[in-house]
This record gives structure tokens, C-alpha cells and sequence, in this order.
């Protein structure tokens, strides 16, 4: 599962980090949504859906106040942060194909009102925009990591695809998670600093806030999916072990009990029988393994913070600096 | 079905238009191969399987053909072949995944080797490539345009996909055919002029060329459906009207024969009625619309080969000039 939870679009309209940007996050949206002009009628109402299924909009906002808090042009920073919100939401679209999910964030997913080829050529439309808009930034080497970046997604989730399920190593974990989550939220940082007026190493501290960010922020959703009520993340608590994906909480139960039966069997392959995964779920949750993962995120989030002290004072970097205390304090 | 027949990867080499680019083509194909490096082993096994599975590389041989005979830099013309092939590529994978087709070009495609998951993601994978390649020809309008292209040819399939099946105007039918395959040769050849130290009437031009031969060669594609052999174009005689899909050589068909109960059924959208439709396909391939469509074809390569006659003289233009003649008169 990604990381995205049960949020009505402005659930987090009133936190204080998107205050600097609320013009930009609603030019955004405006900017996201006049990309079905021209094309078939249901591809806006494709737009519509995804738009309207809320998600914290985390991204743009980040596109926003890096380009903000550097002096970046301002047309630029919105066709950047929309650019990254259309990349981001055309991997959902196929994804949720692929797992077959029916429901994100609460809401039904294109996939379950549309057929699957309907969702694989929705997915592929908002693709092309989201190039088209990285293009319109006139900025070649922003679309070649635009580009990588999709190869990096898209290869981590067929890497994904084709492992084994069950026990795998803390190493792979970490490789998983930058491909599904830390690779955008790095290149969104690093790619509105490289629009804005500012030498390599201010580009470079971007970049580093932003992996470290997205890597507490993967390690987080790793750890409310144990600790979670299944009505605030919007899924069943333990989802993705009960679908024999295996995160950090769960690696450290498992390396701190490597003779519980339910172990033994994770780790043979045997994560299909349902009610062994459904008791190991329950004592991931109560082990030190949620405590331990979350003080890794917090490590991570002390390493993106870092760079950020040498960064012009202004209400942005602030914000930037809440948004970060946020990702490891969140409760959905 | 799209534009691709049953053709070993070889069967063209000997065609006088292929021979000056026969190194173009070679590294072409190597720069193509190349793009799986340090992805998922699966990836590079897709690559060749697709590459190895044939296809007349019309589209690679177009921007090697048009970027010598206009001076563009050898690399860009090979990067941009070689982005034009693999985004072909990754909307074939997909159109097979869609349409559920088990055969491309007589081969068995990867959508009946592969799970759709794994379809899906190296679809996507493919895409990523392709547009970090047009992105390596440090071109930003190129790079627009690719992404254009790409939102055309996928709304044009969505279009076709929500439209109701049953026949269908020659203007509708002249919109499908542009999305789904005069855009990206007309995107070809006038990227191709893009990167050549030429200027904007040349660049035109080569526009013009590209989206004529587009033009006619997917309607000699679409009649060579009703007159060719099963075993030459790699698919059963008559397959696109058996799906519901009406082409221009059945259009004139129902436009000269208003009364024949087939068509009158095929108004009504009664394709299903498999020995109808049957019927209906000896019908057509015996009819006026056969020679109607294909003089249609004639007047689109008559259109292609006038600005040809501004170029400069040499084999590229002569190769160019083959292969519009070769569009028209081919079997396969």
C-alpha cells in the first residue's frame, strides 16, 4: 500500500505549514485540473475523482514552499508542483490497479468504478501531462530526473512484483521504500530548488530534506499500518503483512524473535495462512519494533532538518521545519 | 489492432530505403537494450522479447533517414530514434494488455507471457525510458511535443474505448487514425527536422511528409485487413470488423449499400452477430471500398512525397521518397 490515507482535501488546510501556500496549492489544482481540456470528457471526470478523493496534497505543497522560500519564478513552482501531483497520482491510478484495490483513502479508487483498460490508458494520459507539464519548467535536466525518477517508481514496483513475499532484509526495505515513496519526495525538493535562483549546494540541502523526509515518511506509514485504527487510515490495521509485505516494525519483531512460530512461518513463505499473520499483526504492533522504526524516522527526520538551518529565515523554512515534525507525529 | 504485422526483425534490411541507415538503426537498437541496465533482469528480458519479436522499425528508420539527409548530430538522431521506438513500444504493451491480445507480428505478446501486473509496469517502464531519452536530446520543444503525442495517442484510444462500437463517420474514422498512428510518425520526422540546423519551413515540411505517410499507412494497414492472408499480416482476415471496429474500406462499403441487412445490423450495432460480420468482411474485401480506400492512401502519399522535392538531393531523400511509394504498395 502507498502512502496516502483517508483525508478529505482540506483536512490539513488549517496546519500551519500549508498557510504559506494555500494560493499556490489551489493554482495547482486549477493548473491539474486543465489538463483534460481538450480530451475525452470522461478523463476530467477521471481528474475530477482523483482531485476530489482528497490526499494531503504533501507533495505540491513541498514544490511550493522550497520554490517559495528560494525565490523561484512563480509560474514555474505551480507547473512543478503540479507536474509532481499528476506523476504522483498517475502511479496510484495503475498501482491500485495491480493490487487491485478498490478503495484509497477511504474512497473508491478509479478502479473500482472503472474497467481496467479504462484505468491503465487514464494512468498513461496523466503521465503525458505530468511531462508535458515538467517540459513547460523549460528545464531540461528537472524533466531528465523527472524521467529517472518514474524508472526508479516503476522498477521498484516490479521489483516489488517479482520477490518472493515474506521475511526480507532491513537493506531491501530501505531500497523499497526510497523507490515507492523517498524518490518523488527527493526529486519534488531537489527539482523546485533547481528552478529557483541558487547555487549547487543549496539544490544538494534540498535534496537531502527531501529523501530524509520521504524515507521517515514511508517509515511512518510502515508503522501506523500496526498502530493505526483502521477508520483514521482509511485500511485494516497489519494490510500489508496480512498481504505478506513485510516492513520495518515487522523486520525488527522477527530479528528480536526469531523462534516465534509465526516467524518460522513468515519467513518459510507461509504468510497466506491468515490467522497466524492476523496474530503476528497484533504483536508487531505491541513490540519494540514499532518503537525502534519510529526512532529511525526520527533520524531520518533529524538529518532532513539539518540542511534546512542554512536555508533564508522566512515563514516558509519554518514551515518546512514543522511539516517535517509533523511526518513523525502524525497519528494518520 | 494497430499498425504492425508479421515481420522477423530482419525482413526488411533488404529494402533499398533501409540501407542508409542500416548503423543508425544497429545502435538504434543497442541504445534501446541499453535502457534496462541496473533495472529488474524481468525488464531487460521484455526489452528483447519485444525487440526480437520483429516490427518493421519504420519509425527509427524515419529519424535516422530524415536527421542525416538534414545534418543533425549523430547521437541526437539516435537518441531520438531510439525514444521514438520505445514509446511505440510502451503503448503497443499496453494496447495488448487492453485489447487482451495474445499475438503481435505473429509472436505471442508480453500480455500472454506476463501477468497484467507486470504488463502494466513495464509499460510504464518503457514510457519512463523513452521520455528520458527524448529528454537526452536536450530539446525542450521536443520534448513537449513527445508528451503531446503521447496524451493524443492514449485520449485516442480512451476515445475508442467509450465510444459506442458499430460504424462510424470518415471524419471520426480520420481523427482514430491520427492519434493512433499519423501522430507519432508526423512527431518523427519533424522532431527529427527539430534537431537538424535547419529552419522552421524545412521543419514543416518534414511535419507534412510525417503525417501524410501516418495517414496512409494506417489505411493501407486497415484494408490490408480485408485483402491480405491470415499468414502474411499475422492476424485473422478481417479481425478489426469481427471487434466491432469499422474501417474506412467498410465505411465506403455501408455508404454504397445502405440496404444490405449487414450493414443495416452493423448500424444498429449488432457487430456480434459473429457470421454476419463474417459475411460482411468477404464483402467488403471484394468491394470498391477496397480501391476507393486505397486511392485515398495515394492521394495521402502524393501529399507526403511534394515536400520531399524541396530537400536535398542525396540517398536519404531517395530512401525517404521508397518508402512513402513502399507504404502504398506493400502486402504485408
Amino acid at each position: 500500500m502507498r502512502s496516502d490515507y483517508l483525508l478529505g482535501n482540506n483536512g490539513l488546510n488549517n496546519i500551519s505549514f500549508f498557510s504559506p501556500v494555500q494560493d499556490g496549492l489551489q493554482e495547482t489544482e486549477a493548473l491539474v485540473r486543465s489538463q483534460s481540456y481538450g480530451a475525452h470528457p470522461d478523463l476530467g471526470a477521471a481528474l475530477e475523482h482523483l482531485l476530489s478523493s482528497g490526499g494531503k496534497r504533501i507533495r505540491p505543497a513541498l514544490a511550493l514552499l522550497v520554490g517559495q522560500m528560494l525565490g523561484a519564478p512563480r509560474d514555474k513552482i505551480t507547473t512543478l508542483a503540479a507536474a509532481v501531483e499528476l506523476l504522483h497520482n498517475a502511479t496510484l491510478v495503475h498501482d491500485d490497479l495491480i493490487d487491485g484495490a478498490l478503495l484509497r483513502r477511504g474512497n473508491p479508487t478509479l478502479n473500482a468504478r472503472w474497467t481496467p483498460p479504462a484505468t491503465v490508458l487514464t494512468g498513461d494520459f496523466i503521465f503525458a501531462r505530468a511531462a508535458k507539464l515538467a517540459a513547460d519548467t523549460d528545464h531540461l535536466p528537472l524533466m531528465k530526473l523527472f524521467a529517472e525518477t518514474l524508472a526508479v517508481i516503476v522498477n521498484g514496483e516490479l521489483t516489488q512484483l517479482f520477490s518472493a513475499r515474506g521475511l526480507t532484509s532491513r537493506e531491501n526495505y530501505y531500497k523499497r521504500i526510497y523507490a515507492k515513496t523517498a524518490s518523488l519526495i527527493e526529486m519534488t525538493t531537489r527539482t523546485s530548488a533547481m528552478i529557483s535562483p541558487v547555487d549547487e549546494s543549496v539544490i544538494e540541502s534540498m535534496r537531502v530534506y527531501g529523501y530524509n523526509l520521504g524515507m521517515a515518511f514511508q517509515i511512518v506509514d510502515d508503522v501506523l499500518d500496526f498502530t493505526g485504527e483502521q477508520a483514521e487510515v482509511g485500511k485494516p490495521v497489519g494490510s500489508d503483512l496480512l498481504q505478506g509485505l513485510v516492513t520495518l516494525p515487522a523486520i525488527y519483531y522477527a530479528e528480536a524473535h526469531p523462534d516465534d512460530p509465526d516467524v518460522i512461518c513468515l519467513t518459510s513463505g507461509c504468510y497466506s495462512e491468515h490467522e497466524r499473520m492476523e496474530r503476528l499483526v497484533l504483536a508487531v504492533g505491541k513490540s519494540s519494533g514499532v518503537k525502534k522504526s519510529l526512532e529511525e524516522a526520527e533520524g531520518y527526520i533529524r538529518k532532513a532538518l539539518h540542511p534546512l538551518e542554512g536555508m533564508p529565515d522566512c515563514i516558509e523554512r519554518q514551515a518546512l521545519h514543522d511539516l517535517a515534525r509533523y511526518i513523525v507525529t502524525r497519528k494518520i
